[in-house]
């Protein structure tokens, strides 16, 4: 069995457990006092917490439960912006690369988990996708080293990164109110604990939009690697345990096309990034 | 006595109650299922949670407390930016006044309380002021009119919104790293319920620094005005109790004037509004 860590609803009593490919391990009720994966990832418990699914049977198949975000009561959610090669030029204004990395928060009720409803909401349509690897601090800290970064990482997941474009050009400064609509994006299916380099340094990311690649691109292109991103944010901010950052996505995002190929109901939109699994999701016209 | 509710810390323990003016009443014991004030004002309590204090005497002194950020467990904080006139004309680049505010989101974990020191980091000496008022959000709500978003402002505070001038440019959008650096910012002293649109509609606010005017204005000069704030904010987002919005700050911050006036160890930058109060916070540099 994978440590494939996931924060779910069944019954209408939320819980975090195991993914097990058929269903789910209920890890909660025997943890009362680390009541989410949030708290398990404070108390550096991951592994103690998934050797004791070990061995178990499902307590829930995979029809009986809904997966919410992975961490659906994050801290901090800090988005790198145009962090692959290609991605400045797409913005065709002219500027040389970049020396700092861009840098925008989002807020967990812009997200939801795999396999539910994106949702496209009737103000404007120009929903689009953006595939990244989000990755969840385990170990307090500022003014990290890039060289000791990863020491702070606990775990991965996956994210969809979703964008009403047009609303990203609202403002003077700040993507703010283009990147935190209700719903617009989606995190998960699961948390994978960060043990090896590896998982980061050598995966590659690919998008897909019913099946048809849309982004494919290697972790180890990234302008400003995680490494660095860790040591840079963490110059002005104290990261904790329970922030995410979401590390970039790669060119070939709807909006990059001519004419731009925004997302549009019954699309299902799929990160799948090795190692980690695939982030599942289907637009939806928001029902109001 | 006047409802001027305060988070504060008293013998190693965090508590909220009332602010006499010559010490706190101690409010948190007595309501054991409502742990912070963001609880009191979710429940709708603020005003019975008041009426528990009336006659009581102090608990604490007031040098017996550190002050708080009124609600330091927020959920979403929310700063307009450019909100003034004549703030669109200092950027100096010739564009004209934006159609759609600017927003972007600071972290709890850059505001500090009253009467604590605003820190000055040794990564940059750039540290400004900006004087502003801060709403809290007591109801939820999605796709707020205008003409009911006072129904969902619970109470008011102040903020410093300080911020890191040459970091705000980092990065090709979003200010990001320039407003989030750890306790750049303060909130504060204490939340006054609002019930009567005048105490934002009429009010003046007047920010020094060592006694010196440098921001006066009055909050029915924004550009975008509380009402639209709230009604634009919950079109992409569903405001929630404990939520803030950080409502723009008067011309005149340090970095307008020629040769800037930044911020320096010792001192003193007051932001005062009729009917709120005084937040005074003194400026130290980082002890790393």
């Amino acid at each position: 069995m994978s440590p494939h860590f996931v924060t779910f609803t069944a019954q209408g009593r939320q819980s975090y457990g195991l993914h097990t490919g058929s269903g789910v391990i209920d890890l909660g009720p025997g943890n009362p006092q680390l009541p989410s994966l949030r708290d398990v990832i404070t108390a550096g418990a991951l592994k103690e917490v998934f050797l004791q699914g070990a061995g178990r049977a499902d307590d829930y198949s995979l029809d009986q439960v809904t997966l919410e975000m992975p961490i659906p009561n994050p801290g901090k959610i800090l988005c790198v912006g145009v962090n692959f090669p290609d991605r400045n030029a797409e913005y065709k204004d002219g500027s040389a690369q970049p020396q700092y990395m861009s840098l925008f928060p989002r807020f967990a009720s812009s997200f939801t988990g795999h396999d539910r409803p994106l949702i496209r909401p009737p103000e404007n349509h120009t929903l689009d996708y953006e595939g990244e690897v989000a990755v969840v601090i385990g170990k307090p800290g500022r003014r990290i080293k890039a060289q000791d970064a990863y020491d702070h990482i606990a775990a991965l997941t996956l994210c969809n990164e979703g964008t009403i474009r047009d609303w990203v050009r609202h403002a003077k400064f700040n993507v703010t109110q283009g990147k935190n609509w209700d719903n617009s994006g989606a995190m998960g299916p699961w948390l994978v604990p960060f043990t090896n380099p590896a998982q980061l340094d050598g995966a590659r990311i690919v998008t897909r939009v019913n099946g048809e690649v849309r982004q494919d691109d290697r972790l180890e292109r990234m302008i400003f690697p995680v490494r660095e991103q860790i040591a840079y944010i963490s110059t002005f901010t104290t990261l904790q345990p329970g922030d995410i950052i979401v590390t970039g996505t790669p060119t070939g995002a709807g909006a990059r096309f001519d004419p731009p190929r925004y997302l549009a109901p019954g699309d299902v939109v799929d990160v799948t990034v090795e190692g980690i699994g695939t982030l599942r999701n289907t637009v939806q016209d928001e029902a109001i």
